[in-house]
């Protein structure tokens, strides 16, 4: 039984995310089908890139995400396939891939891109603005169904990259940048466990805040307290007890943030 | 293996679409279940009529399609299920499916309505208020495991229709109106690519606003830039690329739109 | 084939519950994953307990319900998995449990609780702030399976309860509470059917606000109309027929309600 997971920019109203499952249902109705999020941004390539990132590493081998986050559907952008180490992606070429790549090269996986470029595959009729119906949902469920991506595709070897922000050296620890706002309001930065391994962590400075309290987990401080600890991916995040670090601080995704360590 | 589509004014925060699942799940545990939406507007017919009959093509053959809008649930508004083609529908008699038969009787396909009145596959207890949990999720579970309609009902032949706005020929081309608003903010109208075929579309007026630029896909313009094209089924679209045609123009469904051709 | 429930405070957008769904797919491929809701108010566990409490009736005997309100996670609140009637709950030990608990002690069903302390049943690696993905999931994946409670937890017998507020006897009739604020913004209490059938109820009074049309379905009165009526798990509801009671009478959870009875 294969997996097939969803990334999307559509929302829950409308219906076309249950349109692609139609289709996959249609094609491999044995296949399961696992949401990972409909309410990306519209056309915010960067936080998909940043949430299928963290996402793939706990789906089982073989898994296939469909990420359609496509402001360049109909135009001359590739619709590709590709092998991420064990774990297989179908969507548009334009960098939602960049940071996973970037994680799994760290680790010598196999990458391979392919050209999506057999239409026999795909729904009869294709439209100039739903490729995620049209191209990449039916292309996904061939391939669960044990399709090569070589049947699907031609080979490629460059596919887009987005520039991603890295956290640089200060001579009072590291500087970095809010790449997600949760949920909850949650800060979450690019400054890494790796990098806060270096010396001890005394405080986090955004924008005219500074936080202080460097604690484990939530429940360490009262709530409504400011603290920085580390997030479940391993990164660091600024949050509010019990409340919104965002609305506490108004910080959004691109201000930068000062880690300052002994 | 069968499929059970669920679409809903419920909502996902209260547990009531979980419920109905829950209900599916025990009678039929290997029927997939598919949203298809639970955010359609409170007691909006309309518009979950719109959303199904987009919807549909996309499901395999044999597809049971469970619709709780349902303002009248409790009164004598019939409880129905009903063959449209080769899928089945299970929900109030309310019109929800007058624009699905419109378009599946053009191309003359079966259909058949059944009185559900066979409380012996309905829950046990069965409350005012709501028969999308007692009796319209049983029914859909039970046909799902092979029951049939005449199983579950006694036919009738007037199920209950919407008044559906058609778009009309003028001396400048076509008149119709915005049907739909997505979540990203694009005007649906009922003016569909069949009317738009009989000469060359120069620009769509609506409101205090002229659309100029008539484009195949989004990315054909700059963004921000307004355009007109045809959307996913085949009606012509309003949108701002990158944007909201929604915010730009201020359009809420109802509102006529001019379709201007040479 | 097992089938287990969802219950966060995660929202939709972060990928963060599509990341539990892909341990328990990994762990488990057959299973079946039913959301309840993840749209719980943050840290509510109130709010979560009712909605569990509501819905667990409608699953199958053997279901396991994973809840992750857990405002404590990586302190020393314990993680839990229990047996409760013939289903199982997997989350935190932090009163979730005390409303569905109170239900089926009622009906005298075996309830048993286990401290969660066997780490080779979770992922190998432990964050101290999303046990959701890295104990929960995993733990009721290893239970869907068919392992134990006892092979996965040490028992104990004094799970965490809330102090729920009840409705109490007045000369008039009853008084009591609102318990939840529906999508509809229907406001829902914890008077119920069985105090409600000690008399005719006349009359239900909240805040400046008496309702006088008591009904038995929404359809029974014009749009518009405030109404009381039995809600479809038979409490006390207060609505707005095609409206919303919360915005008609600025009703909030923990406001004091009326029952006015013969």
């Amino acid at each position: 039984m294969s997996t097939i997971t969803l990334m999307t920019d559509f929302g829950l109203k409308d219906g076309n995310v249950g349109v692609m499952k139609g289709v996959i249902n249609s094609l491999s109705p044995s296949t399961q089908i696992i949401d990972i999020s409909h309410l990306i941004s519209p056309q915010n390539i960067a936080e998909a890139a940043l949430i299928l990132t963290r996402s793939a590493p706990y789906f089982a081998c073989g898994t296939i995400h469909v990420v359609v986050i496509d402001p360049g559907v109909g135009t001359k952008r590739r619709p590709m396939a590709a092998r991420i180490g064990n774990q297989f992606y179908v969507g548009p070429d334009n960098g939602i891939l960049s940071m996973w790549l970037e994680q799994v090269e760290l680790t010598n996986q196999d990458v391979s891109f392919y050209q999506l470029d057999q239409p026999q595959y795909w729904l009869p009729i294709i439209s100039h603005v739903f490729h995620g119906r049209d191209i990449f949902a039916p292309v996904a469920a061939h391939l669960a169904n044990g399709l090569s991506l070589e049947q699907l595709g031609t080979p490629f070897h460059d596919p887009v990259r987005l520039s991603l922000p890295h956290p640089e050296r200060t001579t009072a620890g590291w500087r970095g940048q809010v790449i997600h706002v949760d949920h909850f309001g949650n800060l979450s930065t690019n400054i890494r466990r790796e990098e806060l391994e270096t010396a001890r962590l005394l405080e986090v400075q955004i924008g005219e805040t500074t936080v202080v309290e460097v604690v484990k987990t939530f429940g360490d401080r009262k709530p409504g307290t400011l603290v920085a600890l580390l997030g479940s991916t391993g990164n660091l995040i600024i949050s509010v007890v019990n409340g919104s670090a965002a609305e506490h601080t108004g910080a959004q995704v691109g201000d930068t943030v000062e880690a300052i360590m002994q």
